[in-house]
């Protein structure tokens, strides 16, 4: 149960609306999923996080899935139950497979494996890996 | 300064070297970063972590620049100093220009903006998300 | 279900009652929650974190709500759902509306993503916002 | 060093100057932090995150100060450096004193203690914490 | 729900039958764990994640149940809600008390705290605690 | 630099005058680290965290070597330097070996790898790790 009333679009002001019509045109979809009309209790974060994640994630230098599977990382490591399946169904509607997804979360356990122990030893940076000034 | 005494090529036992000699075959390179000569304090775990960073980041259905810059993702959420410079390193070899890092950083910082997001207003999962049984 | 069994009131011991007694008083109220039923498995803990609680958010230099507030932050960063619940629970007895509550997820948010730009970037700290010696 | 190279003013395009301008005149200063500079090496995430701050940091309900302290206790939480110099920074201006800032503190090291004890015991929610359906 | 199907021993092929039975052997039990059901939809994963654990959790200069508390602390730190049931009742098995989980509970959360008052002060090291050159 | 002016012995007044004295007094040590030096800026913070760490580290079911590794797996988690320094000065001083701080490390991050698996398959918790009601 989330901590606030969550907005659906029948009871939603104009403002709102338009985030929800913009997130379904955006998406080919009819439905808004439940973090949006959660944010919807506070409409000007619903508006800026939409706009944020819409530009962040649209196709660029990276492909779209690509983009979210570094988002299913970052979400597995953080442990958000509700994105690690969000972005887990999109990237899974994008292409990903089981075996990608073994792939994926192989990499990123590994990462939070190694982060520690570079932490716990307390390593120092190559000069090689240093950037030029 | 690395809180154990790092492990020189030329102080090393037989079972380091072999690490390292495969670290430095397996790179195509001749030194080895200070990560493994501070493991090598430890020789089980030198020897078990080379040989899982080897598997897991060796070319599979994901290729080896999007696994690099999963860790990218990883290491800036976790904050290890070292780990994300070395795998920039690793990825800007791997053909990471500034525009993709900052795609990369863009998406990874948005992830947790929202995980947090998610996990304060305690958003509940979608049925549509769940995954079938 | 929690890790160890929760002592109820009836059950517990003159060292538990104590502190469960002072908890009703200190709030005014006539339960106990389950945090405190829980460390109260450990009777030297529960005592110490109360008495430390107590503490901490009582009124000083920063006034209750702002405490509740910067309390809801971090255990959003840490996605603590008892925490989240709690001082959701908490600030909002002491006047915090949903509005409120949208700026500071909003404000905790920002701080999680650019936390993350900064340390993925390495962005070195500016000489104005050094402490002077 | 940063792991880009930082765009100085005189060396900036328009977009990038547009930005910076917008900085200095919102904040009533003549100079942009490394933050800014750095971010300015990836163009849409520079105004993105700069628009993203600059609406959310803004007085609402919560007054500067306040958004200014709940920044520090989560980049404190987080653990960054940069984040950390400049929000006590801010604060300071704002008129946070070193008293304001262990109160801040000492909440924020209670809740990521308290956090880890209600998650390390799986601590239950209390039915009077959950928000009415 | 995991986010893929669990593999029970009847349908699992005979790499991942030989990991189960070698759990099985060594824990001297007659069932798989979830966790490992689960990491068998991708079975690079399971094998290289179950010798990886086998080797590190036996026996060493640390003696299993103090390889136990540790894996409590650090799961209950990053709230794993798995590990930190899993690893209880494995440290459980092993002759944890409910005061040895309070005193190892009370550890975690108080370094949790001291953790975040050194970042949040960015108390400098002293140079008594660095390891020598 | 910390981010407050630490507090020298000789310009204490008598409050933290009388927490410098009960650390060396219990450390059986001439010197105070600057953990508590930059504490004291904030002396109820000072007399309170002193307190609670002078609690939790004395021996109890938990011998204080264990209670050390303890606090360096969850500082090696949550990267903080400062505490990862002394508290391996700590451990070194009652006993622990390089070998022993390898173990150690091995165990957490084994734990920060799987914690990740565990929590970005979702993995669902087996009857048999449940306490009983």
């Amino acid at each position: 149960m989330p901590m606030v009333r969550m907005v659906e679009y029948d009871n939603a002001g104009p403002e709102v609306k338009a985030v929800y019509d913009d997130i379904m045109a955006t998406r080919k979809s009819n439905w808004v999923n439940n973090f949006w009309k959660t944010l919807a209790s506070h409409p000007p974060t619903l508006r800026r996080i939409w706009a944020g994640v819409k530009e962040v994630m649209s196709p660029g230098r990276l492909d779209p899935l690509t983009k979210e599977m570094i988002y299913v990382a970052v979400s597995a490591t953080n442990n958000c139950e509700y994105c690690i399946h969000s972005h887990i169904a999109s990237a899974r509607a994008k292409g990903m497979t089981d075996e990608m997804l073994g792939e994926l979360l192989a990499v990123a356990g590994m990462a939070n494996q190694t982060n520690r122990l570079a932490n716990g030893y307390q390593v120092p940076v190559d000069a090689q890996f240093k950037p030029p000034a």
